[in-house]
């Protein structure tokens, strides 16, 4: 059960971006497992990828296709190609030749995903078989759809769209991605897609596109895990009528501000998502020397096995919080100037646990499904926002469960 | 259930250490809770710490004291005095006084130790109360009731004794320990006492215990989490007739090799008390650059809650292990070099799964109670080892339930 309830919302199109899902039959489900991205010519394209030394096959021809003014984007749910050595290499390159062949493009320009199960071979002829399908169903309108053909075991599809008003005209940001709902093992996890209209040079995108997934998608964690198959894309198809954004001009901080947001939204919706997760905790670590600091120490309460599973027990449990903060390997902290807070109620002033504080009051915080815990370092100026979710029996369970 | 038949082993007096036990009260248990060790004139006293920024008040007071050549070390198990505090650090001063006062010597020659509940003022009253108790018991061959003292909710005592010849004569060096058994949360962790008959001076005894625990203590992790109060004493009595150990002594090795031969079985048998533990792993990472790098590469597989509950489920998952080696921040690996056994099994060989491999061949290690995880880093001469154990429902159990 994922946290809070999150419909699916209202995505409109993207101009310059059509979408098309079809059903390869991957992993055996009804439902469909393949979706094609075709992406105008003049577009740009930005994408960051996973910093696991060992990332997947598709993540390494996605990487080197990614200077060849990308224009076919191809995703499979259900099978990673993640420790199939040089084969999946080969698959992965085969599958970009397909989508070349059936769209009459070249297969440089074709960047391949794939999530799911690691070290099993990838059925190219499935997915060869499937193109066609989803090129004839390529469509502006198929947001939607495209978010649930690259769900795994995720229990809902995520997506979240975004306007933004520049010199009069309107842009949109629609994002998909895919996360941490692993209830298979063996995932290899997140996956996000990112289209805008907006006018933007490729360099400038792929700027803004690092600094949004440092500020998003990098700070929440659901287990600590790093996937060999991350990846993150953005299009720009440059068809709206608003003026092109470059780096020193006026629009450039709304639109940044609103690829941020955007990604912001999307990695919670991970979280929200996470694996046996029944609560939502907000660490905002503020007053730090600055944001790397203020990361760690978010970070480090975020990893805390200790922590998460306080939490999973509604059990106002200080003392991990302040243990992690001092593991956080923060140089010259003064214990006797941190405060910790859990929403409202300050539980930790001058190293101990605060004369005010009642565990009436912590309680009444920690029944919340949704938790803000307020780390005051009392050293600096930076603030820092790290998300996760709490360590349930379900997580072991869904983790433990043999391979089927 | 702690992994394997843990016995508690002979243990023979060390000439010059004494230890006394008693019952405090401090947390209601029927058992003692209090250790005194009184420490010979001429001894010398070794000490490390735990690095967590926000350690315990008696942490500060024992570090403080160890300069003054400690002739007593006092040890209460139910409350860790952390968190506490100015009070806390008051309370841990006066502790040392209350000892002073019944032994006729310096409050500045005591190291207070605790462990226990996080946050609770520590009862003195109550510890003076019993220190009578304890000093009147104080005999050398008590080392039994002192490894009983320690424990919090360790399910076993630890101790163990390695004897050592240097020039004809015997040279014994005994170990207690209590570790992360913490079925009552909120417990701050582990400590650790060695004592020896050898003679060393200060300065080579803390060189000695501080190489010790880097192989030892510092490889062994349960949840990740380093809490606030770690601390591990080597007492030298030098009262055996050996010669005196100095630092280009042909004696000095043998003598350093017993003392991590000891480190590494207490360090063993906290992994095998592990909350929740069913299994032990170990991770041998071979072929590293150097040792740091295999560490580190051991610790990021250790530390991953997907590897530790596929082994909860005895899967052999080795798409797990190899993602923990990848984001295991390593420069430079090549992922076709990587070898992963399980056991005696190849699974992992030139990037994917070994073709000889068979899934029936992973399961019969998997279902063994004990497991090597062998991992070969092809890439230099390195090698270091890393134990952990495995993460299941009773992990989450023990420390998502309520502190009592």
């Amino acid at each position: 059960m994922p946290v809070g309830h999150n419909p699916f919302p209202a995505m409109p199109p993207i101009h310059g971006i059509k979408l098309g899902t079809a059903n390869a039959g991957i992993k055996q489900t009804v439902r469909d497992d393949l979706l094609l991205i075709e992406i105008a010519e003049d577009a740009s394209c930005a994408a960051v990828f996973t910093r696991n030394a060992f990332c997947a096959a598709p993540v390494l021809v996605a990487r080197d296709h990614l200077k060849n003014r990308p224009r076919w984007l191809i995703v499979n749910s259900g099978n990673a190609n993640a420790g199939t050595g040089l084969q999946g290499y080969e698959d992965a390159k085969a599958t970009c030749r397909e989508v070349a062949v059936e769209t009459g493009g070249k297969a440089q320009q074709v960047l391949p995903f794939s999530t799911g199960v690691i070290g099993q071979p990838l059925r190219v002829d499935k997915i060869k078989a499937a193109i066609p399908a989803a090129y004839e169903a390529l469509h502006e309108k198929h947001w939607d759809k495209a978010a649930r053909a690259i769900m795994t075991t995720d229990t809902f599809p995520k997506g979240v769209s975004v306007k933004v008003n520049l010199g009069g005209e309107p842009v949109t940001i629609n994002g998909i991605t895919k996360g941490a709902g692993m209830i298979q093992p063996d995932m290899a996890t997140m996956l996000a897609f990112l289209a805008t209209d907006a006018k933007v040079n490729n360099t400038l995108l792929q700027e803004c596109l690092l600094a949004a997934v440092k500020q998003s998608f990098n700070l929440i964690t659901v287990d600590g895990d790093t996937s060999t198959n991350d990846s993150c894309v953005l299009l720009a198809s440059g068809a709206s009528n608003a003026p092109e954004i470059t780096a020193d001009s006026e629009f450039y901080p709304p639109f940044a501000e609103a690829v941020l947001s955007a990604c912001k939204q999307l990695a919670e919706l991970i979280v929200r998502d996470g694996e046996g997760a029944t609560k939502l905790m907000r660490i905002v670590v503020k007053n730090a020397l600055n944001k790397e600091e203020a990361a760690r120490v978010g970070k480090t309460i975020a990893h805390s096995p200790l922590v998460k599973t306080a939490f999973f027990a509604s059990d106002p449990n200080w003392g991990r919080i302040l243990a992690a903060v001092g593991r956080a390997g923060v140089d010259n902290m003064v214990l006797e100037n941190i405060e910790i807070y859990l929403g409202e109620v300050c539980i930790v002033r001058n190293g101990g646990v605060a004369d005010d504080y009642t565990e009436a009051a912590g309680q009444e915080v920690m029944n919340r499904e949704e938790i803000v815990v307020t780390v005051n370092l009392g050293r600096g100026q930076a603030l820092q926002e790290v998300l996760t979710c709490d360590f349930s029996y379900d997580y072991v369970k869904i983790n433990a469960e043999y391979r089927t």
